[in-house]
């Protein structure tokens, strides 16, 4: 597989549009599916995996949206390959992960990905860029409408669509949004909002997904419960809710601007210094550095970068696509200085005035 | 007086060059003298004050080296004049703060600088840029016979010339030298040196004057004895002590740009990338970050920029030098932003790559 065309366009997600485009990153729908004439994955031998991906794999090129997806076994896959993948938030750190067959579907554009044998058969996602759950839910609710068709889920009439876990028994539904809320962290108001959001049963997580710390003032917010609501009243409620949040970032966003604009320019524009000088870097810093760019660009205080060049630098500092971007494996200490070189040549049309 | 003048030209001990031009800054020596017929300063009315000034200016001016030299009462000069003229090295503290009939006399280029009426009624000054302690002496030593010959200085034969603080009889001779040392500090051998310096009572202080402490890597080193010895045996012995310092942070810099030229360069860039970028910064920072960049000249890792123009910014980014350039009085935020705007201007010639 040539996962290094990835590396030469943007991926669809990140192209820094749709509504609060200077808020909300991107919007994820993902559905869990499992068919019924096989076990779950934990019980699955390999024999019934190569059927159930070859099953699959005739679906998902039946399907209109699909036809001209990439679909590909782990077995040809490198290690450095399901990195990238993963990196690119197409497959899931499992997935990358387990031993045997597996194999994943994406869209031109990677908007779609299918991770086939990830713990449920399917785990279906689709990403947008923005504001768009609702959007994001037409597409795979079609999606998923269309592979019905060709396959037999696991459902039952009263609990709804089957899954390995039960806590995504129901819907199978997880809608989550990427925000980036520096204004809301700078006022300190963040943990108040933090709180909140638990109490009402979403979870937050960071830029890298599951299991990842927020950093960069990056935060992923997503819903819990899966059964007992209908697909609508899942993503409705989710949105109503951080809607909110937006709107209380706007409001931080607006007080810096008018208040503390001295001290904003100066963070931002250090940033940039930072970013356009350094030779060893760190994913981490980086990730920090550019969440304020982002901000000064969104702000209007920053000019000659385009918002979806700066975001493909959020996947482009990562191990995997720094490897495959040199051409060779590097180490951690070589990373740091690839990472900075990538960065510099990356920033080079913004000028220091 | 117009001190302005001060800021159109660079001072000549500045300029970079000279023996050990990229670790030592500048050499100084200093001579405290006192007239017969005059009481010390802590018992001259201001009476007599004036008639001493007066004598000094005649003097002054029939001193070959000195015809061109502005002398200057303090009657003539504001508070901002007179905190300009400490910021540049052409005056001490204490003179400054002095109440009552003071002058100073600077040559054109800012080399030679006469204190009437300090703590002795003569403080005379020769700072040279580089290691040139003797030709700083060689000058000095000519401008001290020259106005002796219309002078009739407090003089001892066993003691040696009068002081009005014991710790100054004999010579009445300081020499000090002004080194740049970041390698040994990176390399943490810089306390070692330290201590081996003070058990040879020589005294260290920061890069402006008594009192302040060593930052952005500066330190100026000094005789503290001046009685028992010749003026040539101080100079010598001084000379003698650096000159192994000197090696000392040669063979540190040697170290670090063979074994740890990635971090170096790290350092030097994102200090660059700071400078031309920040909004708002404190001159404790600025200096810091300018001793990394002028490393990165002296290594031959930047380019771009005249040392010379580095080292005026040392003087610049004072806070009666900012009030001066600008034209109006700051208070300590709006320096630290004006003094942000004048670096990023001064150091527009270096690019970023």
């Amino acid at each position: 597989m040539k996962t290094d065309d990835f590396l030469k366009s943007s991926c669809g997600w990140l192209k820094g549009t749709g509504q609060y485009g200077d808020i909300v990153i991107s919007s994820r729908i993902r559905l869990a599916r499992n068919l019924k004439d096989f076990h779950f994955e934990a019980r699955l031998n390999q024999a019934k995996a190569k059927e159930l991906i070859k099953r699959l794999e005739e679906a998902v090129h039946s399907c209109n949206y699909l036809k001209k997806a990439l679909f590909v076994r782990f077995s040809e896959l490198s290690e450095l390959d399901k990195q990238l993948l993963l990196e690119r938030h197409l497959i899931s750190r499992e997935h990358s992960l387990g031993k045997g067959e597996r194999a994943v579907c994406i869209s031109e554009n990677e908007i779609v990905s299918i991770m086939v044998v990830e713990e449920d058969h399917l785990r279906m996602q689709v990403l947008q860029s923005g504001f768009s759950l609702s959007e994001a839910w037409r597409i795979l609710s079609q999606i998923d409408s269309e592979l019905e068709r060709f396959l037999e889920y696991a459902f039952d009439s009263q609990l709804g669509y089957l899954t390995a876990c039960p806590t995504n028994v129901g819907t199978g539904l997880r809608a989550s949004t990427m925000l980036h809320l520096p204004a809301l962290i700078m006022t300190k108001e963040i943990n108040k909002i933090l709180q909140a959001l638990a109490k009402l049963n979403l979870a937050s997580r960071g830029f890298y997904g599951e299991g990842t710390q927020a950093s960069g003032n990056f935060f992923q917010f997503s819903n819990q419960i899966t059964l007992g609501h209908s697909e609508e009243d899942i993503i409705d409620n989710l949105e109503r809710v951080l809607r909110q949040v937006i709107e209380h970032e706007k409001e931080a966003r607006l007080m810096l601007f008018k208040k503390r604009r001295g001290m904003l320019e100066d963070q931002i524009w250090r940033a940039l210094g930072t970013l356009k000088s350094a030779r060893i870097i760190s994913s981490q810093e980086t990730i920090s550095l550019l969440s304020l760019v982002r901000l000064g660009l969104d702000l209007g205080l920053v000019a000659g970068l385009d918002v979806q060049k700066l975001n493909d630098l959020f996947l482009l500092i990562q191990p995997a696509h720094l490897q495959k971007l040199f051409g060779k494996e590097l180490s951690a200490a070589e990373r740091d200085s690839k990472r900075a070189e990538l960065i510099r040549s990356h920033l080079k049309s913004i000028v220091l005035v």
